[in-house]
């Protein structure tokens, strides 16, 4: 049974329990999330009933992760290779990277050479859930035994999407909204940047070049069957995402929701856990509205959003420009955050993109769970600011979300008094402390 | 005259007309915010009329920039030394790089060993207009020759105003808005952090100490008198603003921000140029609602803000948080953005953290031009989409924040197709120009 056909008999899975205790709250919270589809929990069963290599024994797991409503806004990292770089070692480094710092899920979005060996060494080594895209190692595998991407059969796809739920990916990113009707108005819409989501390309090159209807539409059914077997969370994928500011909230990306909203309604219906994937480029404006019409058309269904990226031309940045639009996004119901890197747009990001990818999301998932009212958010806060009010830099090291380089940068400029190389004597705190005195007690 | 009373008369100043130029815009749009007070443009006489030293001839000066209501978002960037770092050779590597990588304005917060030297030394290399905080002089010097802070007098307090105001400084923050009575209000509020403000902490502690009030306040006639001579523009600091969420939006913040309204319009009375300071930390939610509130108890004096920023856990990574909150302050009517760095929080900053705050400021202010519909904001983005549409790299990475950067990062990675390293042979760019083909004759 899946995690949320077990909710809706009452069962609390040991999943559900750990997953509760992570974030200090109420398992039947969790429950109700599942057995009403605001909440997903990633957990293939061959995950958790240790269909894993040596190397994850070794690990502590992590906790499960359960991502919806009123829950602490999750993030994710993508890794994984490219046909022309990375490697397996560098993979499991980045995988390592953004585990410590903090990623709750990680995405192995690998398109180089041995895809499925890459797929099961991170599946091995990763105490968070995994997830892939399957029409990439299909597409891949197209290109290499049929010539070109465009042969694929639809058995290549579902004999990958099988072979990878029976690996124990916890979640993956299915195109199924893309159709031959979205693509009409994908033309009639005349894009700037047409489309970028690379998985959407291959299934909309495939459709045009074939004449054929999408086969994760099509046979939408037989991904709901697999689905079912192995517990592997549905991440509704957005091939329509807007590549630019130019493109956002159009029509071809807003028909895709709605399709992807009624393909919620039946994995709801089979038993399935689903999410909805989306944007993407769009100005600040846009993303609250973007927020409420996922969570309508799609009956409150989990909305894992990639950035959004609030402007086009932060290259080099748009970890940064990621956070502004993922802090807006999350702040308006938003439940899972990717991860963007400095890299995007420019290349495959390294170990250390990886780790400021991770801290920028985080940071970004952290802003808007206090506006979200999350437990314990604003308390961590809080007594960030009773640190600093105190002038104690260990602790304010500790709070922060990156306590190392926060020890690192404040030891390089040490001053006489206990403040920092910022003000030195003429430190606020310290002044105020001397003059008004009043909060001596109180941290 | 000012230029406030240059535009009430209907003249057209050299520096509205470059200002206007720069932005490409109605010289009549920048005179008619002048006059009613929405914009600000700092231009000390002493700074105009040519007198900084040598090295300033040597360089192209920058436009005058006006601040305000429709106009682009502005970025300042805080240089200056502390007592216990930085020197004069660093505070001109701090002004080059902030001025090269696109700040629109510079303070000088230097409180180190010869705060005139260094200041004289920023005003003849600068290009751009010059801001200070002339407590700080006034303090360090009090220290210095009288022992203390609280030994300080009101004339010491006027002499560095009239002082760097000769010097040809363009904006000045001053805290007028601390109060005996808003003293008393910050007491019953038993805040968190007390007063993070530098210069609000130097004059509570003098006000404390001596039983009086404060002199800015009291004697702010003389202070308009300074800064009608020299066309100061006067930046009304904000000694209350919020040092972290849980002091945000108190009684203490916005009753300074209800004298510093009657102050604004005190010094429209006199011809005099202002805009006003704002916060701070502060949790997304609030944002909005403190920018409606400044523009509204301030009738529309132009907002500067620090920040926002929208946790306060970000150390080492508070140039995003500043991002975050800066976007949504700006897009909600901010006009001004204090930049804030990667070492906020931990030290005094470096020439490389100075580059990474303006740049995150300017992506900031930037993403809220697109919201605000500035004048060729959306259309540096669709010219970027269309670059990427392209695969043109060298035109993405002349639209970009930082070309230098991108040319390099997207080089160290090259592949064989023109693709970059993230997607090389499967880029959906390259794949839908040829299956979907339908946007070639438009980019």
């Amino acid at each position: 049974m899946t995690q949320r056909e077990l909710a809706k008999e009452g069962t609390v899975s040991p999943q559900i329990q750990q997953a509760a205790q992570a974030e200090d709250i109420a398992p039947e919270l969790i429950l109700q999330g599942l057995a009403d589809g605001t909440t997903v929990l990633p957990a293939n069963i061959n995950h958790v009933s240790g269909g894993r290599g040596l190397a994850s024994r070794l690990l502590l797991l992590a906790p499960p992760r359960a991502i919806g409503r009123g829950l602490r806004t999750k993030v994710n990292a993508n890794i994984g290779t490219s046909p022309d770089f990375g490697s397996m070692d560098t993979e499991l480094e980045k995988l390592r990277v953004a585990v410590e710092y903090g990623a709750d899920a990680v995405m192995d979005l690998s398109t180089g050479p041995d895809i499925p060996g890459i797929r099961r060494a991170i599946l091995a080594n990763s105490p968070v859930p995994i997830g892939t895209v399957p029409v990439y190692q299909a597409a891949a595998q197209a290109m290499e035994s049929r010539g070109a991407i465009v042969d694929m059969t639809a058995d290549d796809l579902f004999a990958a999407i099988g072979e990878q739920a029976e690996d124990g990916v916890d979640f993956i990113t299915v195109h199924c909204g893309i159709t031959l009707s979205s693509l009409e108005r994908l033309k009639r819409q005349r894009r700037v940047t047409d489309v970028v989501s690379r998985g959407g390309s291959f299934l909309i090159g495939w459709m045009l070049h074939n004449g054929k209807e999408n086969p994760l539409y099509e046979q939408y059914d037989r991904l709901l069957e697999i689905a079912r077997q192995y517990d592997v969370t549905l991440s509704l994928g957005d091939g329509m995402r807007p590549g630019s500011l130019a493109d956002a909230t159009d029509r071809a990306q807003i028909e895709e929701l709605i399709v992807l909203g009624e393909l919620v309604e039946r994995a709801w219906e089979a038993g399935v856990q689903v999410m909805v994937e989306g944007p993407g480029h769009m100005s600040l404006d846009q993303i609250a509205a973007n927020v409420q019409l996922e969570k309508k058309l799609c009956r409150g269904a989990p909305f894992y959003v990639l950035g959004p990226l609030v402007t086009d031309i932060g290259a080099g940045y748009d970890h940064i420009t990621a956070a502004i639009g993922g802090t807006v996004a999350a702040a308006a119901g938003a439940d899972f955050l990717c991860y963007v890197t400095p890299s995007e747009h420019l290349g495959l990001p390294d170990p250390e993109d990886v780790k400021v990818g991770v801290i920028a999301s985080r940071l970004a998932g952290h802003a808007a769970d206090i506006v979200k009212g999350v437990k314990g958010a604003a308390e961590q806060d809080l007594q960030m600011a009773r640190a600093r009010k105190r002038l104690d830099w260990e602790a304010q090291a500790r709070l922060s979300l990156d306590p190392k380089h926060s020890r690192e940068a404040h030891s390089q400029h040490k001053t006489e008094s206990g403040a920092c190389s910022m003000c030195g004597k003429f430190c606020a705190m310290d002044l105020m402390e001397k003059y008004l005195g009043v909060t001596a007690n109180r941290c």
